[in-house]
């Protein structure tokens, strides 16, 4: 399937399906950006008070995805994993034509079930890299995303079209986008957002079994270690099961180093760990992004150079495009 | 050796050997407590910012001790671990009778040299858990301790005289006080303190290993995941290797939850650790102290009254003594 391109790049409607603290605040960051959006939400519930504030949302979804093919919108699916099947559906049978994002925490597997549905000619991959460990319309937030990164993949076969819109909506919300292929993100974000989920719950297991005494000796290090541990279970098992290959290489490569540290201590020495993590650490204070620029999507070789930028710490800040829309 | 206590109980004095961090603002908060307070450090450079706030500070290790002997000051040794051996030694020879104690992190292993000296009797260990990632005397701060918890050890065969002026520092400085065994302090501090930093240098090092791109994408997880890998290895180092028995008890229960995890993790499920850990986390944030009243020390039992009440989360917020001092 081959998009019209004028049918594309005349629109800056925005379709919003879930409206949960993601979906939820994309709806009203691309509504303070001045642009037409309109929201989905299965449950009734979950939208009262997004409707109570005035937005445009509804439990239609067949109403919500014809006028977003009627106005060319771009859907964004912000629903959880388990129901973007389902989603990917009704976009397939009511909206035919409409550029698709989404904003789910794993790349591949949505990915996957797009391509699934032969709906990847007009599929470009999101994921804001935002978020609270509250939920619900009351947590949303249209500034959540300022300052964000937010990555839009950019994966063999991406439409360059598809792909200025998905990347405009993300800086229309503040953030800034980072290319990535979807595995890339994927085995990327297991490393620094699923590991650390893991890390967190085992450091909170040892410490509370230490009793009232342990629990009431913990400051700041315990806290901050064990922070992500309050995050809800069913979200952290949605994020970290969704992600398993790449978890299971990140996971080994904490164990590698632990049980190196534990034989290390045998010896009373935690010498090789704490060095090489406060040289990491290090690294991580002192990353630099800096600005891709001169790469105008469309032309040849702009999947692979917006690529290559982003692995090497690219952000981009503005769309050079020879098709604004 | 038997101290007499009227000379102890007569004495509010406090001599700091040490003014680092923690021991620059211990100084600085029994000074605002209206308490006669004097310092001593190796290094002369690392007390002029002290002595151009006017504090009583020197490098004169024998008259800070020999002014401790004739006021009967509480000595407080808060220099490293590795230089806690030469100060024992110091104390022995010009401050025979004076009580001490000391704020190094460990506290079994202090229980241990102090004993090698024969200086038991008139010894108290303390552990204030408060700090930041910054050093020197320009870091320091009276406030630092309030709302702290602070560990008063409450070992075989403590004076109670000793424990009340310890105790009464902690409180002056606005701490909260812990009775806690030393080797119970050691375990606990392993599991909430010392653990903490191992799997901190292991998260930032499998982060940094994701190159610019995983750094790019890092947010709150990682970022509080690794906050005390950027302590300096060194302090790490002495704090974690001399703690190193049971730091391996609370590595290998990390260690055992994070391998059933990785095997879990092979059928595509974190389950067990994300629901154990939710649950441990949730314990901690539930966790609630509550006050120790109705124990005097002297009385009979009163050692063991005080270590099982700090075992189930009791706090001591003020000092009920015959003896007030």
């Amino acid at each position: 399937m081959h998009l019209c391109q004028s049918d594309r790049v005349t629109s800056s409607s925005v379709c919003v399906l879930g409206l949960g603290l993601i979906g939820g605040s994309i709806l009203r960051a691309a509504h303070d950006a001045g642009r037409p959006v309109w929201g989905w939400n299965r449950s009734a519930d979950s939208i009262s008070g997004a409707a109570a504030d005035g937005y445009d949302v509804g439990t239609d979804l067949t109403a919500a995805l014809t006028r977003a093919s009627d106005e060319n919108a771009l859907i964004v699916i912000a629903v959880p994993m388990p129901a973007v099947d389902s989603v990917l559906s009704a976009i397939a049978e009511h909206a035919p034509t409409a550029p698709i994002t989404d904003v789910v925490s794993v790349k591949a597997e949505v990915a996957a079930a797009v391509a699934a549905r032969g709906l990847q000619d007009r599929y470009v991959g999101g994921h804001p890299m935002a978020g609270t460990n509250h939920s619900g319309w009351s947590a949303t937030d249209p500034t959540l995303f300022v300052d964000a990164v937010w990555v839009v993949t950019t994966d063999p076969g991406v439409d360059a079209d598809v792909w200025v819109r998905v990347a405009r909506l993300a800086l229309d919300c503040g953030s800034v986008v980072i290319p990535a292929e979807s595995v890339e993100h994927d085995r990327a974000v297991a490393r620094i957002s699923h590991l650390p989920h893991l890390l967190a719950e085992a450091l909170a297991i040892v410490g509370a079994a230490g009793g009232p005494l342990a629990l009431g000796l913990a400051a700041g290090s315990f806290r901050d270690g064990t922070r992500v541990a309050s995050s809800s279970p069913n979200l952290v098992r949605a994020m970290t099961e969704g992600n398993a290959a790449a978890l299971r290489t990140a996971l080994d490569e904490a164990l590698q180093a632990l049980i190196a540290a534990r034989e290390e201590l045998d010896q009373n020495s935690t010498r090789t760990l704490v060095d090489d993590g406060h040289a990491a650490r290090m690294q991580y204070e002192q990353h630099q992004r800096f600005d891709i620029t001169g790469i105008t999507p469309g032309e040849p070789g702009w999947r692979e150079a917006l690529q290559d930028a982003g692995r090497r710490g690219g952000v981009v800040r503005q769309i050079l495009s020879a098709n604004p829309g």
